[in-house]
């Protein structure tokens, strides 16, 4: 399979609770011109255009662009709290589950890297309404990070002094990777899970004994 | 001193470079334009009315905006090269310069994180030789990091496996302070730097007790 192909093939994963398909590839198409121009500078006519669609065919599906930008904010943050609460809530030691959440949730910004640009830099944008509705998925992803690493200091695995100091750079880590991945770049999405699995460990100060590689996987 | 007269004077700071006085609050008029509404939806006219001067006034000192972009990127990015060029080549040990150089590069985005959104989030707008120079700058930071990093891995300091991808992933992580970073959060620019070293010295595996508190500072 070609790269365009897989690039295809991964868009209509990424979008596929989006129905009907012209509402998917108008998702799709919006978050390609917000990604290369950024959201202000992008119009509901360039959209429509990428999807090869006509304007009045978009309007449609959606009233407007900020309507686009919360559709495609909803779907990354829930996926980015269902990855979290995935993690969260496993059977295991916190040191399992730290692990696999930064495994997952660096993974997920490597490989949806545009997706990811888009929510996190874009998040102005929205309306206020939208933007209470967003922030507050975020605020219930960074609470199961946080109790994650609570209940690794509480039971004596992580070296913890700073609980939300901690979870923030945790998070920041994982999704600044959105910024810097390229498809190109020597390493894959995998590897990068794999590489933040095992810094932040040691950042929470996980004896290394402890944390072998593949352990929790 | 008001926060209104304080951000004016960090930007007088800031910009000092740059000469005459029109041209200094064209570029920061510009920052603000840029972080605000993307650079691709900022037209000169926007900056020009910002900085209270004319179209015209302004083509007296930027032909285009490209060149306001480019400017900013390279004062941002000479003054990163700086800061990690400064604690690279401190006397003491890697633990030392690299609790240093986390602290003031992390500091740095977050007193200028309207400065640092700019210059990371439209790198690619630079015209191909302005990016190519620039980038140059980012790989020479980038260096200076890494040799850190490795002569604390040489001299048996850091436990660090994989030297490149723990540089990525320190950079990574001070870079996306400029995204998260408030002045009204609740951690002043000082206290990130500190935080933000002690957990880096902890991902390299520095022992605790080889780094205390403000050991460095």
């Amino acid at each position: 399979m070609g790269a365009a192909a897989e690039r295809a093939e991964e868009e209509n994963e990424e979008w596929a609770g989006v129905t009907p398909d012209a509402a998917r590839r108008l998702v799709s198409a919006a978050v390609e011109a917000f990604a290369e121009r950024g959201y202000h500078a992008t119009t509901t006519r360039d959209i429509a255009g990428r999807a090869g669609m006509s304007p009045a065919a978009l309007y449609i599906h959606y009233k407007t662009k900020e309507e686009l930008l919360y559709r495609i904010s909803g779907i990354g943050h829930e996926k980015a709290l269902r990855i979290m609460g995935a993690a969260a809530e496993a059977e295991g030691s916190a040191t399992e589950r730290l692990r696999d959440a930064v495994r997952t949730f660096a993974r997920w910004h490597a490989e949806h890297h545009t997706t990811a640009r888009v929510i996190q830099y874009e998040l102005q944008a929205l309306g206020a309404e939208h933007y209470t509705e967003i922030t507050g998925l975020r605020r219930r992803t960074d609470r199961l990070l946080r109790q994650i690493i609570q209940d690794g200091a509480d039971s004596g695995e992580f070296r913890a002094d700073d609980v939300p100091g901690t979870t923030l750079a945790v998070l920041s880590l994982c999704v600044d990777v959105a910024r810097w991945f390229t498809a190109d770049g020597p390493r894959t999405p995998d590897e990068v899970g794999t590489l933040y699995a095992d810094l932040v460990l040691r950042m929470v100060g996980a004896p290394a004994d402890r944390t072998p590689e593949g352990q929790a996987g």
